[in-house]
């Protein structure tokens, strides 16, 4: 199979890589604004050719956008328009509803499924790609019944190639969920980063005093502003609203450290406690699934 | 040496394991109010009897507090009456300036050493005790001059064998920037767990949906509230003034997504990028650290 990868950052990049490894393709199109990153891509195997959008496309069995959210929604009508008849358009983006409205009444909806793999790290680049990310994590399919039979079809042996279990759902359930779980976190970070430079003048600081506490707190602060300022956007309605409630409990937390309530503050720490049994069960199952699946 | 660990939980036992394996204590004995602790730091052979505070005190070289910051601080005064001449108390705790104002006029000031080693993890008890948690990771030692010289010699010893390299500071200093460095995110990461936990009524959403980002953004969540209600108490006036701060920063942020500012948040996340010049140096420190004093 061909695929062009549209975005060889890190998602493109580690999709590219491992997809060949795993036979799922066996030609790699690389598409980059960027003309550095189209060079490492080249350089590094993740992309037998590099060339523009269109021929890309017109090429190709699959075409994969890895690309920033507004990016992806600016494209996708004009690049459905170009793909072959077979073809198929899958993008990876952090939000679904924009993207989905856009191509609603397309006439080439049938050829686009709309996915997300939840997997990253803060790294960007072809140079952060890697064959493990996607591993046992698991990847979002939105509006399966708007795409047609074969190329979700496509869509879903390709997770099934990356060792990615499946979740069905709509593009605003999806779009909610992941504020929560994803791009609140996100934000909680980039504002603690930006604090932390801004209060400690003395950079030596944080380089001598800090732990392994902060460095995990503050990791995705170092995440691509081009890929999550749209992602920001796109969700801002959901967002706004977590934002809230995460500003309401901090400012009640900080009441309690001020009116020496130890017994709130305790009961608040408690209750957050509650996450051990979530996180370790994230763990164990993305653990049981790269065994189960690697079988 | 013989040695009392006092808290035998995280921090308690991985020194005791570890100054054992060194070779830098041949006797460990523990001490805790919670009976389950006792026990299993016995089972885990991390000390080989347990006793009162008071006998435990009495017979060692050198006492070494691993316990809530206002425990120790509650303590600490009676301790030194306790221990024999040639006595030592260790403090490991995260804030500095509280106890160092209780014993500032103590006549046995001079075998109180101030520390702090720069590790953790966000798991407790003698359970989670391991040998490398502190090796070529930072300890702090505050008002060295207050301290005797052979005192302070034994503790500059005890961080060798842990092959930790040493950092001197006033105490005020020290619980001002681990408000910054330290602190300041446990509290985030608690509001992060809590938040999450309330908006998210299904939580087998944060299960399913939740990456690596969240797992390490949240991850400090799952701290103690025991070990952690009494630091941000002693480290109120410093944690007060930085919460503030980061306030602010979020509420900017939201007004940014509001607003559709796409440049304003660029330009907030690209500042806060700065961190990963910092993150990605304080690793390459502690890997080089380890590296060199393990030779």
């Amino acid at each position: 199979m061909k695929a062009a990868f549209v975005g060889l950052g890190l998602i493109g990049g580690s999709l590219a890589l491992t997809l060949r490894r795993r036979g799922f393709i066996d030609y790699a199109i690389g598409v980059d604004l960027n003309p550095g990153h189209a060079k490492s891509a080249l350089d590094l195997g993740l992309a037998d050719e590099v060339t523009t959008l269109q021929e890309a496309a017109e090429k190709s069995d699959v075409v994969i956008l890895s690309i920033p959210v507004d990016a992806a929604k600016n494209i996708i009508s004009e690049l459905l328009e170009v793909i072959p008849e077979h073809g198929v358009v899958a993008d990876m983006g952090s939000t679904k509803a924009g993207i989905c409205q856009v191509v609603s009444h397309h006439p080439k909806r049938g050829r686009f499924v709309a996915s997300h793999p939840i997997a990253g790290t803060e790294n960007t680049g072809p140079q952060a790609a890697f064959d493990s990310l996607f591993q046992g994590k698991p990847a979002i399919i939105c509006e399966r019944e708007k795409s047609d039979k074969d190329a979700l079809q496509l869509v879903e042996d390709l997770y099934a190639a990356l060792d990615m279990p499946l979740i069905y759902m709509e593009a605003m359930e999806h779009d909610l969920h992941l504020a929560y779980v994803s791009h609140l976190s996100h934000i909680t970070s980039f504002c603690l980063g930006f604090t932390v430079l801004e209060v400690e003048k003395d950079e030596k600081n944080i380089f001598d005093l800090a732990g392994s506490g902060f460095a995990s707190t503050a990791r995705l602060a170092k995440s691509s502003p081009e890929m999550w300022a749209p992602i920001f956007e796109q969700n801002k309605d959901h967002l706004l609203r977590v934002m809230d409630e995460y500003m309401k409990n901090l400012s009640a937390f900080k009441t309690m450290i001020e009116s020496d309530d130890h017994s709130g503050l305790s009961g608040f720490m408690e209750k957050a406690n509650d996450i051990r049994r979530i996180l370790d069960g994230m763990e164990l199952k993305h653990q049981k699934n790269s065994i189960e699946l690697a079988k």
